[in-house]
């Protein structure tokens, strides 16, 4: 996706250790026009696939699944992280390590939301090393649904992601594709 | 709005204590029509007020929030709980008591996407104590921006946030209004 790409190369800032700030685009500050084209290009990437159901877990892969289950007339179901008083037991939950906070986030999904026969799109904005995204792939196996697509706004390639989903054997597609994070703070996007 | 105030009535739960479970629409599962219609909504609410961005606090605020800067061409700037990694310091914090999960939650914006000038919307899912949005406002003025309306789904008018609100002279707009959640699981809306 040129657009995202485009800001990513004038926004982006490359801190070191294969982190990226981006969050005038899509963390902090968002471009909702921009994660609603976002959206547009996962509903044309993925609907071969014909989920009924996207995925994603708090906090900033709400905005592009958000605009992804727009795109594609689909609910929309978020993992949360803490359990809210109205969250009805019993829950799927998982445990993902985290890359940014240090420490295993949990990722809980009320039994209500996600059903057996149930064909799942999972949608995040980052594709790192794949763990908050195979925790999410785990909470849909154990509902007894179907993972059918998985779509990531940026993949860092580098951090082996892709390789760890790979044993699912389902279709991922990252918007861009960053392959290397120099020292000097250069940012290489896969053409 | 009355796809709201319907969708309330069919799928709300009154939890007792004025705890209203929508998630099945806002809160865990997402229904992105009805928020993209809600943006709309909002954006017609709050054209005269002429807003520079919108701002709302995650997690679940972010929903409306992004559909409302969509439906209005702004910026979205949500408010953090937790410092990411990638957050720059320094940056403005408020707390604000937790309705739903006790203690005080902090609310953290960077200075980067909040500017002196800046006529800023605040958006969120609830309006109760109306804690959340005070302490936003808060922020907002720390920044030397200023609020120019405040935006909620559903108020809760028993909780007396609009009183605790009154002060900043400010508009309100809530898209439904519910006026008392009784004992026996009864939710009346004001008409």
């Amino acid at each position: 996706m040129e657009s995202l790409k485009q800001r990513i190369l004038e926004e982006g800032k490359n801190l070191g250790r294969g982190i990226l700030k981006i969050d005038s685009v899509i963390n902090h500050q968002v471009d909702a026009s921009l994660m609603l084209e976002a959206g547009a290009e996962f509903a044309r990437s993925f609907a071969g696939a014909k989920p009924t159901r996207v995925l994603t877990a708090e906090v900033s892969g709400i905005i592009p699944a958000m605009a992804t289950a727009y795109a594609m007339g689909l609910p929309l179901v978020y993992a949360r992280k803490h359990k809210p008083i109205t969250m009805q037991e019993p829950v799927f939950v998982e445990f993902a390590p985290s890359h940014t906070k240090g420490g295993a986030v949990s990722l809980m999904v009320s039994p209500e939301f996600l059903a057996p026969g149930d064909r799942v799109l999972i949608i995040d904005d980052f594709l790192a090393t794949g763990q908050t995204i195979a925790a999410m792939a785990r909470i849909v196996e154990n509902a007894g649904a179907e993972v059918v697509g998985i779509g990531t706004l940026i993949e860092k390639s580098f951090e082996g992601g892709r390789a760890l989903l790979g044993s699912l054997n389902i279709p991922i597609v990252s918007l861009v594709i960053i392959t290397e994070m120099r020292p000097d703070g250069t940012i290489i996007i896969k053409e």
